[in-house]
């Protein structure tokens, strides 16, 4: 393992010193936690707050500002925050009208956040979540009952996130976020396996001719191992099963999210994107929104996933275009 | 090799593709050209243009756009652009107050952007330019010169855009660009080599707990291969190297850019800027301005570069504060 790292056991630790060094004007950690919060006026709304296990850099903490997520709570690499930790965030990032948690599908992270959620409404704090399992690769997985939650998740923060902007209630975000989900589908490949510090070594290895698709943002198994191929059949193999999972009308509108996995230069994605592209307008995929990059990550895998929205809701793709002031969107 | 592309040969070309299809908003591609523009709305005051190699992703397109840069002349990877190229991207950049050129040190470059500048110039375009060469690493190298120019060009990208779009003239931004050019420092190591997709293997090879101090954004050759060490010893060997290299008084503040090189994860970038955070507090160098991330990547080069500007103006710090509307910055 080489790695620009001290001691293994405090990269998260110090990873967000340093991210809280670097953004010091949009965001502060809270002392003592592993928990990103942002320096935005509080103004009685609700507060949308997300996290995970770390290793998916940008994700989340560097969602978290005005517009946006307004805490991220950052568990050990790959692992669930603990519920003191996820509570610790709810209270924080509470203005008064209730926080709402964007929970990836992980079978621990869904039970600390549940947890966590219980011990906040005890002590008075409304509090609504929702789970996202984007990922139609597989069902079921390593961690996961179901599919598991992965680079659409980014998507949900934007939109509700812009929801409580405007000032929508804990109730009405919580109607927008299930009318969401089920809306965004994202599926992905891997060209190499990712290393978690404290293991020192890859998760899983790929030969090196051979790729897998539908693998997971830790390192659980995809769907199918085989030789490398050219960006174009592999956007192929992902577009055919993002349209089939959809139930398409002419009228209908897209947007997509091309994710880099940590390890994938921005080369090799715009050249993914521009074969994407081609693909979608050949099926007469009308995509109305776009972007690309380096959004929940798996350490330095090496990797793309590809996300389609469907916009059930024209307010959705507003609030993906609203501006927001964080470090990573 | 194992990477999301085509044809190598046609990788600069799908991948202008793909960026002008994922940015349409902000920017387009010349039909015919490897040149990206903005479509901000031209209101007669300098156009700053940059361009190289590509390879570097997101310089230079990705910093195309209101605030920043009126275009960008992409070359082959690792390869200057030609000057019918650059003369085309002058000519679409211009707006009838004059082009500034912001050119890397690298010998193909100065040529050919020269050359294009007298080609303008014969045409009736006033055109003026500044020559980056911010890598104190090494003096004279494989394709230079002198020094280098390698991140810190973005801050000079960033502070002229500015410049421009306050209406400073032609002469004023030459004035502006020749102060802070000395007072751009950068240096950077490696621990792996970069694959360009038409050569199919590492331009060098390290072994596996080695590192390379003060590489190139090209591969060229640093000052020093050795043992892997933690990023606090890392750090503390590019941080004396900046101090030394300028002539600091107590009142003088500074600003940071810590680049990561395209393969390295946020996670290590961070852990980094925690560590650079610490000694500089310990030398008492006021920083005032922070950045982090992929800004001038070498392809999926792991490794990682830092860089100090000294602000000898504060309005350098307004500038590089200023919004603008661009796919990267």
């Amino acid at each position: 393992m080489k790695k620009i790292i001290n001691q293994p056991a405090q990269v998260v630790d110090e990873m967000l010193d340093g991210f809280s060094y670097i953004h010091s004007d949009i965001i502060y950690r809270l002392e003592g936690y592993d928990i990103i919060a942002r320096r935005a006026k509080k103004t009685g709304k609700v507060a949308i707050i997300s996290g995970g296990g770390s290793g998916h850099e940008p994700s989340h903490a560097g969602f978290v500002g005005e517009g946006m997520l307004s805490a991220a709570v950052c568990g050990a690499v790959f692992t669930s925050p603990t519920p003191d930790q996820v509570l610790k965030a709810i209270k924080e990032a509470d203005e008064g009208a209730g926080v709402f948690m964007v929970i990836k599908n992980y079978s621990g992270d869904v039970m600390n956040f549940e947890m966590a959620q219980d011990l906040a409404e005890m002590e008075g704090i409304e509090v609504a979540s929702v789970v996202v399992d984007d990922d139609i690769a597989v069902e079921d997985s390593l961690y996961t009952q179901g599919r598991r939650g992965v680079a659409g998740t980014v998507l949900v923060h934007k939109i509700l996130g812009d929801a409580a902007r405007l000032g929508k209630s804990l109730k009405e975000i919580k109607r927008i976020a299930d009318e969401l989900v089920p809306n965004i589908h994202t599926i992905g490949l891997a060209l190499s396996g990712a290393t978690v510090p404290e293991l020192g070594k890859a998760g899983f290895v790929l030969a090196s001719d051979e790729i897998e698709f539908g693998i997971g943002i830790h390192g659980e198994p995809g769907y199918r191992r085989e030789k490398m191929q050219e960006s174009q059949k592999l956007s192929q193999e992902l577009v055919e099963k993002l349209i089939q999972s959809f139930d398409i009308k002419e009228t209908d509108s897209f947007g997509i999210l091309i994710n880099g996995m940590g390890a994938t230069p921005l080369m090799e994605q715009y050249v993914f994107a521009n074969d994407t592209r081609k693909l979608l307008e050949k099926q007469n995929i009308a995509i109305v929104y776009k972007k690309l990059g380096n959004i929940m990550t798996s350490i330095d895998m090496a990797g793309i996933s590809l996300t389609l929205i469907k916009f059930k809701d024209k307010a959705w793709i507003e609030a993906l275009n609203s501006p927001v002031t964080t470090a990573a969107w």
